[in-house]
C-alpha cells in the first residue's frame, strides 16, 4: 500500500494567498463593477525593460538556428551570467566570490526549499515571526518539528534578537518580507558571530536587495567579515528586474561553508548542492539566462533601477500619506513592503475585510505571516502610481473610529 | 551544529555523465584535432521549430508592454496550455483528463524527483535495472533504503516482469531510457492490475512518447482501463519539441488516485501535489508556456514531428548498419535510444573507451544504468544525420576481434 508522507498532513490547509484570492473573488462576484486595487501579493506590474526584451529576442533567434541552438544547460548556469553576477553584485561591493560558488536557477522558491533538504531532519530551525510562510511549510514537509520562532514586534522594531538557545539553521530575510525592515551591519555582524560560535548556517534571503537605498545597509551578507563561513545567500531577478513571470534566481554557497556528520566530519555544502541540483534540477532556460545577463550593462542597470525607483516612490508616497492620518508604519524605505499597525487594535483579517469591502483595496493580513503579525497588515508598492494613489485615497477616506 | 542530511552521503560519487565528460575532455586534451561525435547524453540538436520561435517572439513582445505583461503564473500552469494538452495529448486517444489533473512545470527532472517526496520514507520502491540514475538517486536522497531492482535482460527482452513481492511505488519508463524498449498494451495492463491489487502507485515516465510509431503501442498509460486509479504520467517537451534548453514539462495526477495514511485513510495525491508546488515551485515561465502551446496547431504538429522523424531515421540507419555487422540491438524503433550488446562480452566501460579512443565516438556505458547494463551500451539518435553516418562508419570499421 502506497503510504503518504505524513509530514505533509501537518501543513495547515489555508494557504494564505489562496484564501485572499477566494475572498477577492467572492467580493467581485457580489460587486462585479468595482475595481479592486491589489496591494497584496508582491508581484511586479511594470513590463520587462528594453535591454531584457532585446536579449530575449536575440536568444530566441539563436534557438532558431542549428549553429547557435542551445540544448541542456550546465547545472550551475552559464559562465556568461555567473561572471556578470560576480562582477556586478559582488566585486563592486568588495566581495570576492568564486565561479564555483554561484548556482543559477529558476526562482528562489525552488532554491530556498531545495537547500533545506541538505540538513538533517532533526535540525533546529530558527524562523522569525512574522515570516514568509514557505520557509515554515518547506521545513514541515521535510518532517522537521524543531522549529523555533524568534518573535519580532513593535518593542524590538521588528528586528530579531540573537537567540539564547542553540539553532542549527537560521532564516534571515533582509529587506524583510513581510515587515519591510532591514538588518544593518551591526545586526548582521551579531548573527555571523552567533553562527560561527554555534556552527550554524544562515540562509540569507535577500531577494529584495535592490530596494536598499545607499551603501550604509549591506547589500550582501558577505560584506560582513567571515560570513562566507556560515551564510548562504539567495538572490532573485523577480524583484530586481521584474522577472516574476520569467523565473531566474541565484544562490551563493561559499566553498568554505561546512555542515557536519554525526561523527563531526566536515562536509562542504557547495558540493552537496551541486549533486542535488544535478539529480533534481534541469538548469535554467538559456533564454532566461540571456535575459538576466542583459541587466548587467550600463543601459540595463539604468533601466532596471528606474523601475525600482518607480516602486520606491510608490512606497514613499503611501508611507507619507498614511502616516499623516496617524498610521504607524514599518518598512517602505529599503523595501517594497509597508507594514502597518492596524488602527484601534483591529484584527488583521478584520482590517483586510474592511479594506476590501469598503475600499476595494487588497492587502495581506499580518497574521497570515505568524501570530506576531496579528494586528498588522502588509501593503506592497508594486502597483502602478495611479492605482497606488487611488488606493491611498480610498484608505484615507475610510472611517476607522 | 548544523548537521548534514546523511542520506546524501549514501549517493555514489561518480555521476555517470560527469565521468563521461571527464573522459571526453581527457581524450580531447590528448587529441585536440579529433572531432568527437557524441551519441552520448540524450540531448537534441535540431533548432526550435518556426511555430515555437514565432510564439516566443510574440510572448516576449507581450512582456514588453504594461497591458500584456505577465507576472507570477498560476501554480498548475496557464489554462491556454492545459486545454491544448488535454485535447492533443489525451482526447485524440480517447482519454478523458480534467483540467485540475494537469500540472505544467519546468522539466521532468523536477517533477519526477518532487513527486517522490509525497510518499512515506519507508515505501518499497521498484526500479528496473538498468534504470535512469536520477530515479534511484532521488529516492536515496529521501532516505529510502527499500529499493528493489527488477532485472531486465536479454532473457526477458528488457521487459520487466511483474514482481512477486509487494511494491509501493513503481517507476516504469516507456519508451525506456536506456534500453529503448516499449511496454505494449498487454504488459501495461498487467502493471495496472498489479498496482490496483497492491494499492501501489505507478510513476509512468513517458517523456519519449513522441517516438512511438503507430497506435498499437499505448501513447499514454491512461489508454489502459482503470489506470487513472493508480498511475501518474510524466511528459516533457524536451524530446517532443526540442525543449531541452527551454524547460517545459507536465504531469498528470488523476483525481481518483489515492495514497494512504498509516490508519488507512485515503489521501488524494493531486491535492497534495498542488500544496507542494504552491510552496516549492514558482510556476513555469509565461514565454515557455506560450512556446509549448505553439506546437498544438496543425502547423506546429507537422513541424515537430518532422524533427522526430529526422531522429527516428538516424535510429533506423544506425540499427540497420550495426545489425548488418552482427551487433545485437534492442530499441531504436519506438525510441531515440539503441541498446547494444557489446561484442565478445566486452565490459561496458571497455567498449566506451574503445569507441572513444579509436573512433572518437561518445556513447553511454550500459553499466552506468545498473548492473544488468553491464555488457551493454547506449547510443542516441539525436545527432545530425551526417554525424550519425560518420559515427556508424567509424564504428563499423573498428576491429572487435
Amino acid at each position: 500500500m502506497a503510504n503518504v508522507n505524513e509530514a505533509f498532513l501537518k501543513l495547515k490547509n489555508d494557504y494564505l494567498f489562496s484564501t485572499i484570492l477566494e475572498k477577492k473573488n467572492e467580493f467581485l462576484s457580489k460587486n462585479p463593477k468595482k475595481k479592486v486595487i491589489s496591494l497584496g501579493v508582491g508581484d511586479v506590474t511594470l513590463p520587462l525593460v528594453p535591454s531584457v526584451i532585446d536579449a530575449m529576442h536575440k536568444a530566441t533567434e539563436e534557438m532558431a538556428k542549428k549553429e547557435t541552438f542551445q540544448g541542456y544547460g550546465l547545472v550551475q548556469g552559464y559562465d556568461f551570467l555567473i561572471e556578470k553576477i560576480i562582477k556586478y553584485e559582488y566585486e563592486k561591493r568588495g566581495v570576492s566570490i568564486d565561479k564555483s560558488e554561484v548556482f543559477v536557477a529558476a526562482g528562489s522558491k525552488g532554491d530556498l526549499s531545495g537547500i533545506a533538504e541538505l540538513f538533517s531532519k532533526d535540525s533546529i530551525v530558527a524562523l522569525m515571526d512574522p515570516v514568509y510562510p514557505a520557509y515554515r511549510d518547506t521545513n514541515i514537509m521535510l518532517g522537521r518539528d524543531n522549529i523555533k520562532y524568534l518573535e519580532t514586534n513593535a518593542e524590538n522594531g521588528f528586528i530579531p534578537e540573537i537567540p539564547h538557545e542553540h539553532m542549527d539553521i537560521i532564516y534571515l530575510c533582509s529587506p524583510n518580507n513581510p515587515t519591510g525592515t532591514v538588518l544593518n551591519k551591526e545586526e548582521l555582524t551579531k548573527w555571523v558571530e552567533y553562527a560561527r560560535e554555534n556552527n550554524s548556517v544562515i540562509l540569507y534571503d535577500s531577494v529584495y536587495e535592490a530596494f536598499i537605498t545607499g551603501d550604509k545597509i549591506p547589500h550582501s551578507i558577505y560584506e560582513i567579515d567571515h560570513a562566507k563561513e556560515v551564510a548562504i545567500e539567495f538572490r532573485s531577478y523577480s524583484k530586481l528586474a521584474g522577472f516574476t513571470g520569467v523565473r531566474c534566481s541565484f544562490v551563493v554557497i561559499p566553498n568554505e561553508l561546512n555542515v557536519y556528520t554525526k561523527d563531526k566530519n566536515k562536509i562542504q555544502l557547495n558540493k552537496l548542492w551541486f549533486r542535488r541540483q544535478s539529480t533534481k534540477f534541469g538548469a535554467a532556460a538559456y533564454i532566461t539566462q540571456k535575459a538576466a545577463e542583459a541587466i548587467y550593462t550600463e543601459k540595463g542597470q539604468k533601466e532596471i533601477y528606474e523601475n525600482i525607483k518607480y516602486y520606491k516612490e510608490n512606497a514613499k508616497y503611501m508611507k507619507q500619506e498614511l502616516e499623516k492620518i496617524g498610521f504607524t508604519i514599518y518598512g517602505g524605505e529599503h523595501s517594497p513592503y509597508l507594514w502597518l499597525k492596524t488602527p484601534n487594535n483591529m484584527k488583521s483579517w478584520d482590517f483586510f475585510d474592511k479594506l476590501l469591502n469598503e475600499a476595494a483595496v487588497l492587502g495581506t493580513p499580518g497574521v497570515g505571516f505568524g501570530k506576531c503579525g496579528e494586528g498588522y497588515f502588509r501593503l506592497t508598492a508594486f502597483s502602478s502610481k495611479e492605482d497606488t494613489k487611488e488606493a491611498v485615497y480610498r484608505i484615507v477616506n475610510l472611517n476607522f473610529k
